[in-house]
């Protein structure tokens, strides 16, 4: 077996456990021999680089994007720029000169996956991705051949780190969000600009990854109902624990026949599922598989050494000659058919509902009555003790049985529109039963 | 690429799922095309398995073992005999044969297996064995390529799911072991002779073969101090439970430096560990790896669908061509040290110990002594009160610090001899701080 030559392009913080995982003679060169060398980083940092990495002269550290590509040696590029543009150029370019690819970029392959892949089938070659989701736990290679004769009925879980962070550290410490955020900026957790992670965008991109290789669809990312965690407060946190829930923001795919059910969102699960118990910055999937039945992995999703242990393994089975036959070959790689997605008003769960109301006779009967006619039967009411300074309100929390989307929004307006209904808004947060 | 003919060997509970899902068009058919077919199921049942199975005239069924191997279409053995006598003479005659063998036997690759890989290897073959280990949970993949650039720290977990039944149902339902035993056989999750399972030996053979792909060593045996649950009291679940500590049966492997602990027996996880949560037939894997950090993985550790999902998985890597690369390569499955292990005397743990003595003035100072002499400080001590009938004797519960195995033995002879401890002898349960 010749060497495999890799270029890295991107020497950030994965990039840098990258390169510091191939050019150190540990677990790798053991098991696998000295078959894969660093040939190429490619960065704009190049001095500092130089002096962080110290790679010796083998390692040709350049700041032209065409010149590995030139190298008929290089066998693998390693995409980590992360972005849209250049990494996608990148990797177009470095197909069509006959190299195998591996990248952790999630946003690249949830936006553009479809066309890359037909792309990398064209010519021959594979796209590794098992950095792009939940960087230490294997999920990608347990969809791509562990279960490869299982129908995939769902697959849902926490993954994204800063969110989970954010929501334990709430509840732990009774942390309004914004501290919470400013906390986790400040131990390297959440990027300066968090709204990729807050907002759920990051959790879309990974369940669109995720929902390709499960269900055999693509899926655009246009298609995922997207909500995140920066209008969660610490006291619905709080309800939902005393009623045996608790919450964390799932990206969640499930089958429904021929269709989809794709979202991501803040949701109760109860406190004795295996999800739930996951905190901090860990990550968690759980996949009910037709055989196999459920599985649970939990694992560190993000950082430096989990994200570079997934892009080597990757970079070892282009290496070993294994991961480009798969790719060749297995359905989901290649041309697949556009997801047909439920209509988010057509979902059905259960509901959480936090009213901040007038306490006052009457106002059970006048929310009640509105969900009753919009087909929403209740399944719980609680008062708790009133919040604010002068509690000249007090929060109603209802829980629903099972119940439309669409239901909800309709008698949420129209609840909110009651003048015994005194907060900002009704919250609401969906329950997730699985 | 051609098709892959399979030889099926042995129709049991796996073989009769694997068999149907090789003939089932479904999720394998879908992502892989029609590239598996089943040529041969060998069994002594030949009649009963036609009518169970109808597989088709393209199907022979036989009881002919050396039949399949002589067609030169067969690529892959599959052996689902069980036991380590015809199976193994069905392995080495298949890969002499130059068949890809597939095996979902612990017994066999635990105690033969050294031999097997190195057979295979030398006859330029493979071996799968997914479905040996943990059925629905990929375990194995991620040893294997998942983690190939990590050291593997420890690996530890519930790998028997009649054990963790067991111990689940007498902390639920207060029942004495005898009749959790009973009450798995009759719902099939235990054997009508269940000393393999309880006696810890089948945990012992998965151990084995983990810990070869994790540590890259071949271990014998032999060398796996193995204590299994039947010696498990109702009442230590209990104390365990107040004291904040979930019983399970681990296997467990530790690398300590050049050398590795390794071991199975009954062991208290503090309740708010992942694995505490496991409960029923539910398996479960906990890896510390250098880069990916602690991956916690859960699932269906046995029963047909799970299983046979895990040996399709193997097949269908097989005809993909990429598990025959793996395994020709990585140095996992090629001529490996054995481990050297460390002596079970010398292994470290905490230690919980249950005397039943008559309650008087100085038994706590008798037992102190003989535990400080031996060098094995108290952390705490708790007087239960006395569960027999007369009550003369009450349990007392020892929680040590870390401590020696070779120091607690000899504490506990001693203390056994004590004329104020009553009970047929000290209970010690290991503790295990992971």
């Amino acid at each position: 077996m010749s060497t495999c030559k890799v270029a890295l392009y991107g020497c950030g913080t994965v990039g840098m456990g990258v390169a510091r995982l191939l050019l150190a003679p540990g677990a790798l060169h053991e098991r696998l021999g000295e078959r894969i060398t660093l040939g190429y980083v490619v960065d704009q940092r190049l001095d500092e680089i130089r002096r962080e990495l110290n790679p010796g002269q083998s390692v040709v550290l350049t700041d032209d994007l065409d010149r590995p590509l030139k190298d008929p040696e290089v066998r693998v590029v390693v995409e980590l720029l992360g972005g849209t543009t250049v990494a996608r150029t990148v990797v177009e370019r470095a197909l069509v000169a006959g190299k195998e690819v591996v990248t952790a970029n999630k946003a690249l392959l949830a936006e553009h996956g479809d066309e890359l892949f037909r792309l990398a089938r064209r010519h021959g070659r594979s796209i590794g991705f098992e950095g792009s989701v939940c960087g230490g736990i294997p999920v990608i290679a347990a969809l791509r051949d562990g279960l490869v004769s299982d129908r995939i009925e769902s697959i849902y879980g926490i993954v994204n780190g800063t969110c989970n962070y954010v929501l334990t550290r709430m509840l732990e410490r009774e942390m309004l969000y914004g501290r919470a955020i400013a906390e986790a900026q400040e131990r390297g957790y959440a990027e300066a600009d968090p709204r990729l992670d807050v907002e759920g965008l990051d959790s879309a991109h990974k369940l669109a990854v995720l929902a390709r290789l499960a269900f055999g669809a693509n899926v655009r990312l246009a298609d995922i109902p997207c909500e995140g965690i920066s209008q969660v407060e610490l006291s619905d946190l709080r309800y939902a624990q005393a009623l045996g829930y608790t919450l964390k923001l799932l990206a969640i795919g499930i089958r429904r026949g021929e269709q989809f059910e794709l979202r991501v969102h803040p949701a109760l699960l109860r406190s004795n599922h295996p999800v739930a118990a996951v905190s901090g910055v860990f990550n968690a999937v759980c996949i009910h598989a037709s055989n196999a039945g459920e599985i649970v992995m939990t694992g560190q999703g993000a950082g430096r050494m989990p994200t570079s242990s997934a892009v080597v393994a990757d970079i070892a089975r282009v290496a070993l000659g294994s991961y480009p036959t798969e790719f060749a070959t297995l359905s989901q790689f290649g041309d697949v058919p556009d997801a047909k997605i439920v209509p988010f008003d057509d979902v059905e769960t259960r509901y959480y509902l936090r009213l901040d109301c007038a306490d006052r006779a009457g106002v059970l009967g006048s929310v009640a009555g509105i969900l009753g006619e919009e087909g929403i039967s209740i399944a719980s009411v609680r008062q708790h003790e009133g919040a604010g300074a002068g509690k000249q309100t007090v929060p109603l929390v209802f829980m629903t049985h099972r119940a439309r989307e669409g239901a909800v929004r309709r008698a949420l307006q129209r609840i909110n529109r009651l003048d015994v209904v005194r907060g900002e808004r009704t919250r609401m947060l969906r329950v997730e039963d699985v």
